[in-house]
Parts: C-alpha cells; sequence; structure tokens
C-alpha cells in the first residue's frame, strides 16, 4: 500500500517472529521495563494475551496470527487429520483468550481458511502457508494504521488539543496506530499543543503506555484521570476526542475500553467532535447493534488495586466491565483505512 | 437538635480531642491500617491537612476549628497583643492548606470572632472559648448530618440502586455524613441492593473509604472505576446519583471532587436524577457562580501514581485539578441540614 504517510515510523516494534520464537514486548511491565516474551508453545501465548502482556484489539489480531503458528510449529501433527485436530484445539483455545476485540475472530478465520486449503499438502506446507499469513495480518495491520492516518488527519487541520483514551499506538496495533497514528500524523503535519492522555482505570494503558509512546515521539501531552473529561472540555481546553474500537456493530455502535462511552457523552454535552479509528477488520457487520456485542468482565482485583497491590477493603466486591458501548449517536465520524464514515449511525454500514 | 435519625451512627469517630492533644484518623492508611496521628503542635496539623491525613470538606471544617485550638494551646502567647498575633498567625498557616473546601475558611471565621471576644480576658479565658467554640462546630456537622439525612431520605423512597463519587462518610464529615448518611438513612429506611462506589481517582477515596465505611454498616456495595458512570447509567442499573460538595456558589454552582462533573453529565444525557447533600456551611454566597471558586491544582505524582507507587512514565506530565465544578443546571436537587433546595439554577439560594 502506498500513502503519504511513510516516514512516520512507530516508536517500537512489540511483536515480532524470528526462527520459530514469537517475541512480544511485555507490557505489563511498561513504561518502567522493557521486557520481552520469547514464545515457542501455546499455553504461555495464551497467558499472555489473557493476562494483557499483549493487548489492543488490532494487535490482539496479529497475536492470535501468529499464536496459531506457534501452536502449529510446537505441535507434532503430521497428517491431515492430525493437522486439522490441532488447529481446532488451538483456534479454540486461542478463542476463549478474550471475548470482545473483533480482529481475533477475524484472524482466526483467516487462518482457518489456510487451514482448509492447505492441511491436505503436508505438515510444512501448511506451516510455511500459516505463516505467512500471520505476516500477512501484520502487514496489513501496518498499512491500515498509515492508511487511516492519512484519512483522518485532514479532520484535524485546526485541532490544536485532542484528549485521548486507552492506548491505540504501536503497542495496540503493530503499526502508527489508529487513533494513536492519526494524532501522530496530526502533531506532524499540523502541530499539537497538548495531547490529553487519560489514564485508563483500571489498567491505566492510557498512562503507562501512550504517554511513553507520546514520550517517545516527543507530542506534547498531559496525563489526567479519566474523570476530569466535563471539567477539561466545559473549560475550553479541548478540541475534540478520538479513540480507537474493540468492536463496531453494523449500526456504527462501537464497543472499547471501559470510559470512551463516558467520554463521548461528554463530548456530546458540550458539542465537540468524538472521533473513532480502527480498521475495517474491528467491524462486526454481523452485530445488529451494539447491544449483541459481548462485554469481557474482567477480575475484580483489576478494580480493587493496580497489580499487585490492593488498596480496597479486602471484603468490599467491584465490578469490571472491560469494554463499553458508545451509541453511534454520539460519534462524529469513524475513520478507517478505507475512508471516513461520517454520521455513522446515520445509516447502514457497508465496505 | 432532633431528628428522627439519632439512632444512625458512624462507623468510626475520626477526629477527637482529649486533655491537649488531637487524635486524628490517618484516613491515607486506610482501609489497611488504622492509625491514629497524635497531634499537638501546629506544623504536624498542617501536614496532615495539606497531606490528606485528614480530608473531606466538613470534617476540614471540624479540623480547623481544633487546629487553631492546637497552634493557640501550644504557643506560650500570654498577653492580648501576643494571643492576637498568634492566632492571626496560626489561622494563615491553615488558611494556606487547602483552598477550595468553604468549610475550613467558615470555622476560621469563627474562631476569629472567639478571639475577637475574648482575647482581651486572658490567656486560660480565650483558650477555654476557642476550644468550645471547635467543639461547638464539630457538634453542629454532627447534627448537620442527621438533619440532611432526615430531609433527605424521602426523596429516595423508590431508589434501589445508586452512585456515589469520593467520601462523604464520618471520614469526611464527623458525622453520619452528607450524600453518604443520605445513603445510609435510605439503605435502614427503605433497603437499598446497591451502593456504586466510584473509586474517585487520583487519591481513591471511593475505593478505600466510601466502601470501608460502607462494608462496616453492612451496606451492599460494589466499586467501581469512575469512568464507567455512562455504561452502568445506560444498562439501567443506576436509579439516581448523590455526592457532597466542597462549596457551593450563590447560584447553585457546586464544586466537588474531581469527576463530579463528568457524573452529573452522564445522569443528565440520561435523564436520572442526580443530587448534592451538603451543610449549609458549604455554601459559599459571596461567590456569584462557580466561576470564582478556586479550585486546587494538587502535585502531578499523584496521577502518576499511587501513594509511593509510581506507573507513568518518569518525564510525562500530569495535570492534577482536586475539584470540578458542576454547574446548577445539571443538580435535580440539593439537600442542606435546613431543607431541599430543588433546581437550585432556577433562583438565588437564601437562607
Amino acid at each position: 500500500m502506498k500513502t503519504g504517510f511513510q516516514n512516520l515510523s512507530p516508536a517500537i516494534e512489540p511483536i515480532r517472529w524470528d526462527s520459530g520464537t514469537l517475541y512480544l514486548l511485555d507490557q505489563r511491565e511498561l513504561p518502567q521495563r522493557e521486557v520481552w516474551l520469547e514464545i515457542r508453545t501455546l499455553p504461555p501465548f495464551l497467558d499472555a494475551v489473557k493476562s494483557l502482556a499483549v493487548r489492543g484489539a488490532p494487535l490482539l489480531g496479529i497475536a492470535a496470527g501468529y499464536g496459531v503458528a506457534v501452536g502449529m510449529f510446537s505441535s507434532d501433527a503430521k497428517t491431515e487429520s492430525e493437522l486439522r485436530g490441532t488447529f481446532k484445539t488451538v483456534r479454540e483455545q486461542i478463542a476463549g483468550t478474550r471475548p470482545t476485540a473483533r480482529n481475533l475472530f477475524d484472524s482466526l478465520e483467516r487462518m482457518e481458511r489456510v487451514v482448509e486449503k492447505f492441511a491436505s499438502q503436508g505438515r510444512e506446507k501448511l506451516l510455511y502457508e500459516l505463516l505467512g499469513e500471520a505476516k500477512e495480518i501484520h502487514r496489513a495491520e501496518v498499512d491500515n494504521c498509515l492508511a487511516i492516518a492519512e484519512h483522518g488527519a485532514p479532520l484535524f487541520s485546526n485541532t490544536k488539543r485532542i484528549i485521548t483514551h486507552c492506548n491505540t499506538g504501536v503497542l495496540a496495533t503493530g503499526g502508527i496506530g489508529t487513533a494513536f497514528g492519526v494524532i501522530h500524523a496530526v502533531h506532524f503535519l499540523f502541530g499539537l499543543e497538548n495531547v490529553w492522555v487519560d489514564e485508563t482505570r483500571p489498567l491505566l494503558q492510557g498512562a503507562r503506555l501512550t504517554a511513553w509512546e507520546l514520550g517517545k515521539l516527543g507530542i506534547p501531552h498531559r496525563i489526567v484521570c479519566d474523570s476530569t473529561c466535563a471539567s477539561l472540555i466545559s473549560r475550553g481546553l479541548v478540541d475534540c476526542a478520538i479513540t480507537g474500537a474493540d468492536r463496531i456493530a453494523a449500526n456504527g455502535d462501537t464497543a472499547n475500553k471501559i470510559g470512551t462511552f463516558t467520554l463521548a457523552v461528554a463530548c456530546k454535552h458540550f458539542g465537540i467532535p468524538f472521533y473513532i479509528a480502527a480498521p475495517t477488520s474491528t467491524f462486526d457487520l454481523t452485530k445488529k447493534s451494539g447491544a449483541e456485542i459481548p462485554i469481557e468482565n474482567r477480575d475484580e482485583r483489576e478494580v480493587k488495586g493496580f497489580r499487585d497491590y490492593i488498596w480496597a477493603p479486602e471484603n468490599s466486591r467491584a465490578e469490571n466491565p472491560a469494554f463499553d458501548v458508545t451509541p453511534a449517536e454520539l460519534i462524529t465520524a469513524i475513520i478507517t483505512e478505507k475512508g471516513v464514515i461520517e454520521k455513522p449511525g446515520a445509516k447502514p454500514i457497508v465496505f
């Protein structure tokens, strides 16, 4: 893919395959330490995904492709029937890690089509094709990010102060990012005064990862608690908001990290634009509306503290919905690698 | 004061004066440890207030009264001029600790009137009267809480699920609480199914203190991240919201812990009531609107981590406005010890 943004490159390469080993940057350790997981079998891969060592919808898609490769390379399946059986198990285990992000399932479907096509041609051929497909998924996400930035940036020519939620940079996408990629491009095209970085409780992907990526790129930013959005916007300190997406329904309703909906409501209240940036692989047109998107409830300990540090009373319970669903009518536009969908709630989305 | 709610009592007594020593429950250590600060001189008192060992607008008012007593008891001022001079210094130092909570300044004004009246009658008489005034401020807040609960509870006879922000219980007020006292009364009158406890970043007064108090009283509750409010309300899981206040302007605009405004915007968006509960000492009728209320910006390290645990990148900056100002038009009613102010933005507030 050709775009005018090829010179934009991310701060780091968080996932790579080298000689039978999958290297994953352990995002739980960021920004304090850059720890690489070396993965050669399926169980540590599944742990890495479940525990958010790797996270972000597009990066989960990339990881799922390589995860299938890891699972198949580390098996001793030889016959067509063994290869198909092993793939079925691998696919089910990876599908059971994280229920919300569309990209993960999209990748598993792509890998399944490769198995359908090449399982009869022997183990070596199948592994070769599976790894090729995983790399193609990866390359496509890198290209998607550049194309999203190219489509999105012109919308922000007058934007100086932007707020974002969670992490949508290279650590989430494998490329320059979705919402983050737009911010990256806008800064280098037009110059941003400030990026407001929601800390993004409970896992603090904003405070830890987005701030770290912005810092590496020299983009001015300030971390704020998630609950400050109404105050910041009311004081005239925010021109618009942009976030990524984990899954988008056919009517434009968008599942994304918990807190996205609250930010979108605040933008609506004060009349500033609220944008989503996501590759079309994030769309799930089989879901008519956001009501059909499953929402992952995660361990309450994530809310009762951070990592091993628990500050809430032992006997108090917490709820930890990891995502929320922002209705399409609160979304000004969805920016994809294929173009911009204005007022996504107004008409059915087709590509 | 007589009310029908005398049987409601708080979970603990966080401030008390005994034989020249001020005992303060160190709220920074809760809920893990119950540590009492024994304060006999002004500097540790000032540190305790600045560092939020004691916090919450009404409790800050109570503390300010006792803080003046501590400062005067620990001085060796004897003559009228020395007593007045010492008081002036003590008052200025206490006034310099926290700029937003109205109650602190209200108490300092009351203590000043005692100095005006009794400074000429000698050290012992003045100290006796100052301590008496501090205890009267304390007793009045206890009574205020009961009266707020009595006025407020009838509004919630059909409420089963309520959301609150920050801490407004005994740890904030010295009595059964403002918003918390209403919740307490409503639960024992009508039975609540659930109290949603916003964790209240950055200092987590909800997750640590409100959850702890609710647990001690056996009131069902769930801790949630602040950013979940839109999602919870949209899913029909919240009947209404109630919070306390740090300062209320003459037009009903209400300064309260950062995040209150965002919660109020979400309530407005979905059409559920948003209540404030606060004693009239929280009102500052010299301020025409919220725009005139000073907002405290606190240390960025509070946002970059929690206590000594910093998770944000060292080189990233954070903004830490401790309060926001919710416009009166978003407030369904303000519940005070003197009665309920419906639609506070509709007409000027007088008592």
